[in-house]
C-alpha cells in the first residue's frame, strides 16, 4: 500500500516521461472513458510496442467493476495485445523495429521461484499483471486499451508473421488458457477425445486447437442453440446438451480429456463420468462458489480433475507458433474504440461470437 | 438379480463340490460367525490356497453393516489374503503347489476393455470383488475369513518369500492402494516431498513406502497424539497438526504430492494448498458426503486432484516384489478367529495399530 500512497502523490500523466491514452475505467461503474497517462521510458531489457489491437477478456469486466474487490482505479485494462515494435532496449535479442508482436496476462515475474524456473511465470506468486498490478518501480500496470505499452523483453512473444493481427490478439489470453492444459495433460494427441464444457471466448478456441491436434472433439454445452456453430463453424465432431440425461450416458466413458470453461457453479459429477478410466477434466473457469465434490466419481476411474491458469512465456511462444502454422484465429467482432461500453454490456450478457476485439490502431483518439 | 434368485435354491454349503469353512455376517448388525459353505474344484486356469492369515479392511465393517447398501448376506469377508497353494490347474504357469500366494480385492474382471487390457483391472466395470460379488458361474463370492479360496491365476500374486505372512497380509489392499497413486503420478523419487493424511491402516503404510522411495515425508493428522508414532515408529521426517494453522502455513507450498487417506468429510482447501505449483492429491478414502471444492486453489497453482482405487494385478505383484525387497510390512496386531468381532468393534472405534490380521491358519476351526 505504501507504494499506492507514494504513486498517487504524482499524477498518472506525470509519473513517467512517454505520454499514453488510453480508456479507463475510473470508479466501479466499470463506464470507461478516455485517460491520459504515461509509460516508463524504454530500458536496456525492454521493448515498446505500438498497440494496434486489443482483445477484450472477461476478466477485463470483472477487473472495472471491482467484482473481485481489488480494483486500483484508474484501471486501463486489455491483455490480448497485439502490436508493432517502435523501440527495443540495448539487452534485447528477439525483436528488432517493426516487428510484429504480442503481450498476454504478464509482464513480470520474480524470476527465481520454481514456477519461474520451470518456465511457469503463470504460477509464480509475484508474477506482475499487464494491469491492475504493481510494477517493479512501485507504480500500476496499465494495459492494452491504450496506444503504447512498454514491456520487459522476456513477456512479450513474437507474433507470427502469417496470423491475422485482429483475430489473433485473443489467443494471448484465451488461447494460451486453453492450450496450456491440453499440452500438460497430453491432450494434443491424434485420435484422442476431447470435451469441451461452455462454447465461448475459451471455448471455441480450445474446439479449434482439439482439431488441428487431430482429435476428436465434442463440445458440451446448456444450450441447444449454439449445436449448428459448434459443428458447421467450428468443426467439432460432436455436441451434446448437459441437460440432457440420455445423451450425456450414451456419452459416459468416452473421453481421453475434459476442458472445462465454465465460471458459474455447476454439475461436475455428471461431467466426470464422460471421462474414461483415468481421463482428466482441467477446470479454467472460475466458478465464484465452491463446487460439490463427490470423491467417488474419481476414485472409481482413477480419474483427475485438475485446474490451470494461462500459460508460462515459452509456451505462450509455443501456442502462438502452432496456432500460426496451423492459421488458428479467434472468432471475433472489431470494434472501435468508443464502441467499447456497448461492448461490455454485451460481453455481460454473453452477447458476443466469441470475443470483441478493439482496433485500437485505427480507432483509439488522444483524449 | 436372477442370478441371486437362482443362487438361493442351492444353500452355500452344496452349490460347489468342496467344504469350506469360515466366518459370515447374517445380517446388518455384522455380527461374524462360524459357517459352512463350499468353494469350486480347482479349474484348469484356477489355483487353491489354503488361507494363512487375512487382515481386516475397513471395507470389511462397512460391508458386513450394510453400510453401502449393497450387503448380500451371508457375507464371509476379507480381500488381504495370504496363504499356501495347494493345487493348480494345468493351465497355471506361474505357481507350483507350496508356493506363497496373495490375493487381494479382485477375482476376477472382464480382460477385454480399455482398463483390463491397459493392466488395470481395478477400474474394469464388470471386476468380480473378492467377497459380496458376483461370480462369472452365478455364485456369490466368499472372501478371506476362511480356510480355502479357489482363484483364477490371473488374480493370484507370488509373495515374497523373505516377506512375513502375517503383517504382509494388509498389503494386498492397503499396500497397493497408497502404492498405485505414488508410482501413477510419479511420487516415488528420491528427494520429492510426500504429504500423507490420515495415520491408520493406508497411511502408515504410505508413509513406510514413502521413505523406501527416498522421500521426505510429512504426516497430517487431526490429533497430535500420533505424532511420536509417526516420526519414531514410522520414519516419517515431520508432522503437521492439521488444526493448527500456524503449522499448516508453514507448510504451503512444500509438497510435491499428497496421499489423502481420510474417508470422512473434511476441509480439502488447506489440505491443497500445501501442495507446490502442479503438486498432485490423491484422495484413496472415499468420504461419504461431498467435499467442498472451490476450483481457485487449483486454477492458481495448476494443482490437481485425483482419485485412485487399489491397483491392477500387474502392479500389486511389483508392489509386493518392492515390499519385499524393502521389507516394507503392516505394523499389526495379530488375532485369533475368535476374536474377529471384538477386533471390529475395536477398528470401527479407530483402537488399532494400525491392522489386525486374523491368524486364520491357527485359529480358524469348523464351526
Amino acid at each position: 500500500m505504501a507504494e499506492i500512497e507514494n504513486r498517487k502523490k504524482v499524477s498518472p500523466e506525470e509519473e513517467h516521461p512517454r505520454k499514453a491514452v488510453g480508456l479507463a475505467a475510473k470508479d466501479s461503474s466499470g463506464v470507461l472513458s478516455p485517460f491520459n497517462f504515461s509509460r516508463r521510458n524504454n530500458g536496456d531489457n525492454d521493448v515498446t510496442i505500438k498497440i494496434l489491437y486489443c482483445g477484450i477478456c472477461h476478466t477485463d469486466l470483472h477487473v472495472i467493476r471491482n467484482e473481485w474487490k481489488n480494483a486500483i482505479y484508474p484501471v486501463v485494462p486489455g491483455h490480448e495485445i497485439v502490436g508493432v515494435v517502435t523501440e527495443i532496449g540495448s539487452n534485447v535479442q528477439k525483436f528488432k523495429v517493426g516487428d510484429k508482436a504480442g503481450v498476454g496476462c504478464l509482464v513480470g515475474s520474480c524470476h527465481s521461484c520454481g514456477g519461474c524456473e520451470n518456465d511457469l511465470e503463470n504460477y509464480c506468486s509475484k508474477m506482475i499483471l499487464t494491469y491492475n498490478s504493481i510494477d517493479i518501480d512501485g507504480t500500476i500496470t496499465y494495459g492494452g486499451y491504450s496506444d503504447l505499452i512498454v514491456v520487459r523483453e522476456h513477456f512479450v512473444v513474437k507474433f507470427p508473421e502469417s496470423l491475422a493481427m485482429d483475430k489473433g490478439a485473443p489467443l494471448l489470453c484465451a488461447g494460451i488458457t486453453v492450450y496450456n492444459p491440453m499440452k500438460t495433460f497430453s491432450l494434443d494427441e491424434p485420435g484422442k477425445h476431447l470435451g469441451v464444457v461452455g462454447l465461448g471466448g475459451l471455448g471455441h478456441v480450445a474446439v479449434k486447437f482439439g482439431k488441428a491436434f487431430g482429435m476428436k472433439v465434442t463440445v458440451i454445452s446448456t444450450s441447444l442453440n449454439k449445436k449448428d456453430e459448434a459443428i458447421k463453424t467450428l468443426g467439432a465432431d460432436a455436441f451434446i446438451v448437459s441437460s440432457d440425461p440420455q445423451q450425456m450416458q450414451a456419452a459416459m466413458g468416452t473421453m481421453d480429456g475434459i476442458i472445462n470453461t465454465v465460471s458459474a457453479k455447476h454439475d461436475i459429477v455428471s461431467l466426470i463420468f464422460l471421462l474414461k478410466i483415468q481421463g482428466k477434466m482441467i477446470m479454467v473457469g472460475v466458478p465464484d462458489r465452491p463446487l460439490e465434490l463427490p470423491t467417488f466419481p474419481l476414485i472409481m476411474g482413477g480419474r483427475i480433475l485438475a485446474g490451470s491458469s494461462i500459460g508460462g512465456l515459452k509456451q505462450t511462444q509455443e501456442m502462438i507458433d502452432f496456432a500460426g502454422k496451423h492459421n488458428i484465429t479467434a472468432d471475433i467482432e472489431l470494434i472501435k474504440a468508443d464502441y467499447v461500453n456497448e461492448a461490455l454490456n454485451r460481453l455481460a450478457k454473453g452477447d458476443v461470437r466469441y470475443r470483441f476485439v478493439i482496433d485500437v490502431g485505427n480507432t483509439l483518439t488522444p483524449a
